[in-house]
């Protein structure tokens, strides 16, 4: 019957620019500025911070800001995919600037500390491949996993996420799955070094993001995780539930059957739209699912799964999913 | 406010077989025991036949069967993808095989003017290719053209619609697409071809079903619809509702605002489901989609799309969609 | 026997930037520079270039500068997709925009004439939506049509060729097929409309490229055309015959038998790669499949594509295709 | 420089059904016909056989035909998709089927005994889910695992490999991807049951079939392997080479370096084209595919990946793959 806690990576409220647009989609945001709409939302209590801060903002700026906007920071996102980082961060074919990626880790790190946040979270979007025959295979996820254990063991009091992506920017992203996450995070063999798993990147990557979900939380490894919404052929990061309602509600009931507990975070890209009324509605329709959360028979499709009854699931699903919206008396 | 009328192709009341099952996913269902199955649904009131008939069922059977069952055909759908027609039915390589399959559909023709059906749809399945350069892409689109022409000149009293779909059985179908089946038809330069418009053919194909619907009704060229769903990569034909909730309702709004009076069909392959069940699922989740057409501000939402306002439409689409299956006080 | 002549759009020689890498893959080069580098591949005879030109750059300065790189001018690109235009440029929602897209346009279709070029393209890339709901079908269609007839029919002495897209920066684009390009073009009734086929638009929409190429020339629409590849589930811009070798033979092998005789353009953005050589490595790809083109036994490849075999027509074009960049004796 | 051994799934040389062909392809073929087709293909010297044989054959019978043949057995692969197994084989909800399957499993793995194969073939085909919400994640999984512990501990003395694969005839399939595959089988921790890596199902998969062979291989686990092509979007099941032809001779480069020797096995599905030509001609494909490896620069190259240099590696690949076909003095 309780709400969730609510948070929203902080680019949720940045500028956007892509390959046509280059120009930008509005004119850039500054991280405190950006810190003070996550704070006009209203339903926000968690922010996850790209870092370094820009124009020159400090820790003490930060934490300043996010005091007034009524924000705690959950982790901090190091950009290890800007022009520096464009060839691969963990797996650049040149060690200077796998140093350099370790170096900003580093201190991302000691951001974390200072913000009191929960972990590092590590989306090493430039580290994968183009072309067939660019890379060896072995050799680049060898360089992968050797970063992330060099770092991770650098700061045993720390947790890591990894939010794997299958692609963009690169054509192929080498942490691109929740299985072949657990399976790097095995073979590093930390204990320090969990996943955070984003609604969309499982969908379009051919995921069906309950049983990823499940898979992780199996493997003690869901950490953290954020959502929204695409057309599952790429990364839209459009307002959740304006698509895949049924499958973000499955979502979440993999969360709460499970009893996680963590915050329901928002990734959206709203390049086109109000970033603060963005994050208004979509969580108007997470406080919505999560009345549906409430209102569902669990042993009715608890029995349903049991006997892997699509019919009668569908039907004690839309009972509640389909009502979860209504205006009550 | 009224309830549409709703109908189903008769193949959502077989058995069905695929490459791997060879002995099928059930035994065998005639035809007339398929009519009978779709009478138990009770909210059926149309059925498009496959044709010939199974277990030499004759037309005064079918009609019989359809009487008892209270059911209506809606058209008649020749088997023209059977191992006969496999290498194409319009397309096949060989003239012989295009004139049975031409005159399989003539005899088609005649069971609509029998048994008082609207038009012949006529899914052209094996038409396509499978390999690049395997055929000569001019000609190929010229059979097919000038076998619909042949076809549709030879019966001007009646309607035919062509189902457009992206590729299945074939890797890749000629009538693949909403904006190509109107080209095609205008080449053809006949008025009694239209098309069926199938909600998950469009929408595994890259289209937006909304879109395609307007621009065929746009073209006049709307005479037939069937819904069921998908994951957007394959043509999965499941419960409609299962997957895409909001874009099945904007297909509807789209239907509705243009005055598009039809029938609402089923086109969905229960492979492991029970087939009456499925049906009747999928007819609640329809009449809860109805009733949110009913309880739609039209005039907010018209204003909405004015200024083409995301957040707004969601809004607003949402107020309505997730409230449609509630319980009345 | 002869060599094609090579083009390619300018931005193959720009610096890129996107979501993630927001400073920039590169530092930004200039229009004049852009024009230096490809005079550098060596085997260019034509551009297509962006407009307006950066860096204050006047008509002047870039006819020398393509005077200089023995280059000519294909065509013009207008920026239409920038921040002003990101809701829309055609079909944006504010009329005023609209004005000053038509306007923009009008201005290209100047530097066309002054460059002496072959046709203002139209790549409408922020014209279409992001959401279900978002906009009305109809009306949106209505205002890209509506847009298209007012610049084409203001410079009857001009070419406009329109190059669809499936989506992106776009969710979904509306000019996203060849048959709906050809439709609209039809449905706005003006003969200086036509259409550039970029390969890899083809590919990822779904489409053959072969298949698309040979309906476009039917209607003696195809009037433009670009190459490059993808993984077919994105644009991205990927050096031509990196991945659909045969594929983009059968194009080349259309476009031959229908004895086309333009230029054959690259539009490739090498976020991480060497503009230069990627053009070079390229142009030497398309100089082996023209060779292979040369030594085809067409009459063998008709008959084979008479019968549909499949694998008759693999053999045949195989021997040339994997024999294609032999050293010579 | 050494030619490899081929292979080829016994259903390359079946007739097919689809749920549109209901009545097949063609006319059934008997597994003593199939084995006697393999061995018409010329190159062949090992098939993977469906169990049970067909229409009353023996395993006398069939070491007969096979010897006859000039072939021996690489796998046995039992029929856990039919009617009985079509809500699933080692994850059916009802026990008493799991029971039935595993007596299945068990009896193909007496025939790899009695044949002297090398393993047993375990394609979980109808393991999986179609819907949202139709399974609990975490007991599916477990259930299937389960069942691969409970027949691989049965059977110390043989190797079982599982064929992944995202989907199809299930809308999903649990044992989905190569890293999902290794993960499973670290969970069961037995040292018998490895991985059989289909091209196709790593393509359409969303994969890099090199990538993923590698990943298999740092395991141990690549302990058999089939190719084919498709599109990207299916399993379509086409001749090799028909379209990926740099991926597929990636993948084999792979294996190269690595020193994997085992044996390049067919797995097509040749729905329209004659059998036998289908595979010679895929052979035909390899052997030039293997020449080109044997021309291969191997150093250039691995210096070439060393530096993630994709314009080098391209230029390199096509130097030998595009000629790997010429006709030899």
């Amino acid at each position: 019957m309780s709400t969730p806690q609510f948070g929203a990576g902080l680019w949720n409220f940045a500028s956007y620019v892509d390959r046509y647009a280059t120009d930008g989609y509005a004119e850039p945001v500054s991280t405190l500025e950006q810190i003070r709409l996550a704070g006009e939302v209203g339903d926000l209590s968690y922010v996850d911070l790209n870092f370094p801060f820009s124009h020159g903002a400090t820790i003490d700026d930060v934490k300043e800001a996010l005091d007034k906007a009524g924000l705690k920071a959950i982790g901090v996102t190091p950009d290890i995919y800007l022009r520096q980082f464009s060839r691969g961060a963990f797996t650049n074919p040149d060690p200077a600037i796998r140093a350099e990626a370790l170096e900003l880790l580093h201190q991302a790190a000691d951001a974390v500390r200072q913000l009191g946040a929960k972990y590092v979270k590590v989306w090493p979007g430039q580290d994968g491949w183009d072309y067939p025959f660019q890379v060896n295979h072995h050799d680049i996820w060898q360089l992968a996993k050797d970063g992330m254990r060099e770092l991770a063991s650098a700061h045993p009091d720390l947790k890591f996420v990894i939010e794997y992506k299958p692609r963009e920017p690169r054509v192929k992203m080498l942490w691109d799955s929740a299985a072949r996450s657990i399976l790097g995070i095995k073979e590093i063999g930390l204990d320090n070094i969990g996943v955070l798993l984003d609604f969309g990147h499982a969908l379009y990557g051919g995921e069906s993001p309950a049983d990823a979900a499940q898979m992780l939380i199996d493997h003690g490894l869901l950490w953290g995780m954020d959502v929204n919404d695409n057309l599952r052929g790429w990364d839209d990061d459009l307002m959740v539930g304006s698509v895949h309602i049924t499958e973000v509600f499955e979502f979440f009931y993999t969360l709460r059957i499970n009893g996680w507990e963590g915050v329901w975070q928002l990734d959206q890209f709203p390049f086109r739209e109000d970033t603060v009324e963005t994050a208004r509605t979509s969580i108007r329709f997470l406080k919505a699912i999560n009345r549906a959360l409430d209102e569902l028979d669990y042993e009715a499709l608890k029995d349903a799964q049991a006997r892997q009854d699509a019919i009668g699931a569908q039907r004690i699903v839309q009972d509640v999913l389909l009502s979860c919206m209504r205006k009550e008396a």
